[in-house]
């Protein structure tokens, strides 16, 4: 094991089941998996920067491998590409340290949610944006989005299911804008716990329509309940960005 | 028959032959028709502006229909966008003059033609956008393109399959534009021959990549030869994007 391959992917989720490998459905790590080890001719174990749900997108996505193949890294760039799916693009592959890891070493990211907010539904974006055909104030939402930023116990904003016992995480920036029908939400921050951006969505929209009074974002923090906060947003409108290391 | 229905709407034609009914194959004027006569309860005749080929888009396409129905504008808006699948949106019903024809009271067209420009595929535009790999120079083609604005025999500009007699049309304005790694083709004419915009781009691709010279596109179209001008670029490029009346 001589090399660690660090690879920069981009994907449409609509059809994937997210990122990671599970039995009775097709994943990225899957089928990123099975290119790579058709052009190396061994087995490799892919670690991803972050598992993203079922129907989500990556603009941008950072996995890592070791192998000691010495096939080149324009070679694979290449053969990757070639034997992926049309939904999935590498578009960088490089050696990188020994001991470097995709999700270990991931010091942030950022994340969009696209919301398309016309009365008429976009034919080109119904896998790709929320469509929300009500009246929605971008620039009322940026300013209570201000109040998700810093460090907090984010455990309301975390879906049931979730394992995590720590709950903390720091929120570096969160904005809302508009650009004619299309809006949309960013997020950055140093980590992210099981749907908390979806959660955040839904409780900017909610604030939006007035189910959620304006402001009461610190409180539902402080609250650290889950049923204070709005609905979990779809998928589909939901993009993994950028990833720091 | 007292009134005349106009419709405009946008499309994604990636699972469809295109506009015009025809056996064994799912078009658009199929589902829209079958969507208006469920509504109305009576057989209806939609006359689109246009035929749009297999797989190419329509950000805006007019049509309309004549009928004894005194369902309300705004019914049959809901109405349709409820029943058409989701790669089809209305959004505008409005009564009209009686003798209005959405084809032949059609001043002119805008359509564009998207490319991707860059080594990587890009998993978004995959049904959107031509992926053209290799250097391209926008501002060059841009240049080339001003010599289709005019009025013009282009007979070397339409599918050799074309029965059309006249072949004479007015092209008022053709560039190109880059934004990042998109590259937009827009022309804008009173009419187009069969395939005329996807040759129109293609001979423009084969003067950026040196198979066709710099400034031959007017020999090109005085030779009337479609032989000389370059290929047909791939329909999922292609989008239908204003229609004047």
């Amino acid at each position: 094991m001589k090399r660690n391959i660090m690879l920069t992917l981009r994907y449409d989720g609509t059809d994937y089941h997210g990122w990671q490998m599970q039995e009775n459905a097709i994943t990225v790590q899957e089928v990123l998996t099975s290119a790579a080890e058709r052009i190396l001719s061994q087995k490799v174990t892919i670690n991803g920067c972050s598992r993203t749900d079922s129907g989500v997108h990556a603009n941008m996505f950072c996995c890592n491998f070791r192998t000691d193949s010495d096939t080149s890294s324009a070679v694979l760039l290449r053969g990757l590409n070639a034997l992926l799916p049309d939904d999935v693009a590498v578009y960088d592959v490089k050696d990188t340290d020994m001991d470097f890891h995709a999700r270990f070493d991931c010091k942030g990211k950022e994340y969009i949610y696209k919301i398309w907010n016309s009365k008429c539904k976009n034919p080109f974006l119904r896998d790709y944006a929320l469509h929300y055909p009500y009246k929605l104030d971008a620039e009322k939402m940026n300013l209570q989005a201000k109040d998700f930023i810093g460090t907090h116990d984010f455990n309301a904003f975390c879906a049931a299911g979730s394992t995590v016992t720590d709950t903390v995480r720091t929120v570096h920036d969160c904005s809302v804008r508009r650009d004619g029908d299309l809006v949309t939400v960013s997020v950055k921050g140093d980590g992210f716990l099981y749907n908390m951006v979806r959660i955040m969505v839904g409780t900017l929209l909610y604030i939006n329509s007035g189910k959620i009074e304006e402001n009461s974002i610190p409180d539902i923090i402080k609250s650290r309940d889950r049923l204070r906060a709005g609905i979990t947003a779809k998928a589909h409108g939901l993009y993994l960005n950028e990833v720091y290391y």
